[in-house]
């Protein structure tokens, strides 16, 4: 771990166990570089990375302060996977989860679906109507199997601001992120393969490594950093990994950027080892910071990572349109792809060309961060106020989703069917790791502008929690 | 072969060689019943074998003649494929052909392309534009893994013509037939397991057996009536065959439509060896006949085959909406379209859904089903006026797809070539093999109204043919 993750945890240590207090003042930048024999621009890292997890605040001219108006509960413990690769499992779960359909009836904290209601998205449902209406019909057509040149070029522009400087031609347009996944896995591995995952870890990758029968290897995850380089390094020298599949930068589940500096050492253990990245970036756009991080990708310079990334999270996952810059495995991911669905819808592709080249990406980016960033800190609330004590939370830097570990002898699958019943659907902990595990964690959506029918699910769900465990405790 | 198939096929060769020529009438069917030795039923289902094949017509109380105004070219002869599982190669020349996108400077006969500018797709249209303007934005939700209810009972409706009593709870919806296949192939198959193809076969299906790392036993295919029962029999007697991958109802390339006793005798084949069906049912609604042929799967009675089909054909490719109707593979097709791409678009599958419903789904079939009729007789005449002496075609009973082979030696690469730089796209046969073969060969999409710049795209076709011909006689 480098130098300034390692002080900020420290220090965000001593604030959790109470040492400063809210409204503190905390030591100033030059006491704690004489204090830990440190350069100065580390500790301004530390505190950076402490203020983007909410446990510091600046105040101009005055240093750091405890932040006055809330204490964060504590941060998810790091997983102990297995230190082996395992067969997959959980679909059985993670089937009933994704059989959902939109339902008023039920709110659905458990998918990941953004808030597709706001203003900033009509004039996409306007190009979409327009394009119905050409005379030249073009949403009727194949399209090439790379996809439409006019969206590969703005998604081009678009990962600019990621770092990256590609051509159209370096893409390939996916239906959704999903198939970017599927292509790029497929382009990489061989049935038996042992690909390492960061973990907790998407669903849905996870269900195509064993759909492909693969098996994933899970590598402890700090909530705050990312995916632990030691136990990778340690990982990739016992095993014979193909592989390496990460979500750094607005991390599904839990909602970390991992800081530059450790996606630089990734990519160099993955050259030392000579190993792929697939580098799933589809929550990026939606860092709460300006400009967004970087990705692994705009540091890669031998074409070992493919950056998977879709409109599923920032537009609307109906259209289901992704992308994938495969690299070096072009060609592969273009026969995957093929091979797969053909060419991708023509229409959706169009309908977004028009919005970003017409201007409209930015402003709805930034209109929707800041709701989400909003909504973050009322979902933190609401959990604080109405789960069992003792509950730990994420600190998402982006995105809509956080992570909630409640005690270690909890289980979800019982909380969860007790929600369905009472109209409130969560993501049970256990479809985001390889073997079940995280049973005593669970994922809510917090996209959708807070409103009281919202704060009574997410009070049904911590009130069940209690109960639960109440429940456990008595007949225990 | 079955005996009124054996008995077209000598009226056939008789028809063909001259015996009887245009306008001379044809034996009785009395007559002919005591020459063979066979029932009057088998004569009567011989020439109606013929007369769907063009070969001869009927007229009323006086039996049957010889088409009076053109003669047909011969057909194409049965393909001799390798006797053993192969691996597949030509993904060089199918990516060519697929990263072609519309391109009015080129009339693109190659790709299986339909007519979406006729009146009938209007109401698709307004749908899709309708759907864009609603408050509820249901077009950019995540649907269901299945797909949209409403879109699976329609499809389910639908599926009565072609004799399939389904719900739509049978039903999965995919992104288009390519993800349907590609499912159900991973659904039954591992990577090195053998698939027993028709020959000539869609190159689409071949290249994700060829993704997936499966072997394809390329098995001879007569022109009228499919797949060869008996080299089949034989291939799965050598063979641990573990999927049929057929499409019987106008097959892509070679337009037949297998009668329906051999549909029923390959199911019973499939059934003794204990192997399941994948039947490519996507041009099976464009059956010139009225009402439609039966499909395979209308006869299952143990869920053994996956009947993938899509509205690509009928409506529209640019949609990318098909179907997979699983059978016992539901649950493994479920998980394998998860990992392709995740739950399907959501806009066009309700438009689809809203255009079936309104009863568009059948006047627009009747309208296509006679444009695509007509093309195809004027295709062949202009094959037969400007194509070297010796072409042999192929008499499509349904789609818009003609198979032509020139004489042996002819090498439809360098055709192409010559064609590109003259702004003409066909299809090499070689691609519709696994390993190669039918170099002689190309296929021709008829689906567009024919117009004079169509007719001088065949031309030139013909005329290139008869020059490369010539040169290559003068090299040798």
């Amino acid at each position: 771990m480098t130098l300034y993750v390692n002080l900020a945890e420290l220090l965000g240590a001593r604030i959790e166990q109470g040492l400063y207090r809210p409204g503190d003042r905390l030591p100033s930048v030059r006491a704690l570089s004489l204090e830990h024999g440190v350069s100065l621009s580390t500790v301004q890292q530390a505190y950076r990375l402490l203020e983007d997890n909410g446990l510091v605040a600046p105040r101009p001219k005055s240093g750091y302060f405890v932040p006055q108006h809330r204490t964060l509960p504590a941060l998810p413990a790091i997983g102990r996977p297995a230190q082996r690769p395992v067969d997959i499992s959980q679909w059985e779960h993670v089937v009933e989860l994704v059989r959902s359909s939109p339902n008023k009836d039920v709110v659905q904290l458990g998918r990941g679906m953004p808030d597709v209601t706001g203003p900033t998205l009509k004039p996409l449902l306007r190009s979409l109507a327009q394009l119905s209406r050409r005379q030249d019909m073009p949403g009727l057509y194949y399209d090439t199997i790379s996809g439409t040149p006019a969206l590969r070029e703005q998604v081009a522009r678009l990962m600019l601001d990621s770092g990256c400087t590609l051509s159209a031609n370096d893409l390939v347009i996916t239906t959704g992120c999903h198939e970017a996944l599927s292509a790029s896995i497929r382009a990489v591995c061989e049935p038996g393969d042992i690909v390492a995952v960061d973990s907790p870890s998407f669903h849905g990758a996870m269900q195509t490594l064993k759909g492909l029968g693969m098996k994933a290897m899970e590598i402890p995850t700090d909530p705050l950093t990312g995916i632990s380089l030691e136990a990778l390094e340690l990982a990739l020298e016992q095993w014979p990994i193909k592989l390496i599949q990460v979500t750094p930068t607005c991390n599904n589940p839990l909602g970390y950027v991992m800081p530059e500096a450790r996606k630089r050492a990734l990519l160099n253990l993955a050259q030392r080892f000579d190993v792929a990245i697939l580098e799933d970036d589809v929550y990026g756009d939606l860092a709460y910071t300006y400009p967004r991080p970087r990705t692994i990708k705009s540091f890669d310079d031998d074409g070992r990572v493919l950056l998977c990334s879709s409109f599923s999270k920032t537009l609307a996952p109906g259209l289901r349109i992704g992308w994938v810059a495969p690299g070096r495995y072009l060609e592969r991911v273009l026969h995957m792809k093929y091979i797969g669905t053909g060419s991708t819808a023509t229409q959706p592709q169009l309908a977004i060309a028009d919005f970003i080249e017409s201007g409209h990406y930015q402003p709805h980016l930034r209109r929707m961060r800041s709701q989400y960033q909003r909504s973050r800190d009322q979902m933190i609330d609401w959990v604080t106020r109405y789960f069992p004590a003792g509950t730990r939370v994420s600190r998402p830097q982006g995105s809509f989703l956080l992570w909630v570990e409640l005690p270690e002898q909890f289980d979800t699958l019982k909380l969860n069917r007790v929600l369905l019943e009472q109209g409130v659907q969560i993501a049970m902990g256990s479809i985001f790791s390889a073997s079940g595990k995280y049973r005593n964690c669970l994922r809510m959506n917090y996209a959708a502008v807070p409103t009281p029918v919202i704060e009574a699910a997410v009070r049904k769900v911590g009130e069940n929690a209690i109960r639960l465990l109440a429940e456990e405790a008595n007949a225990g």
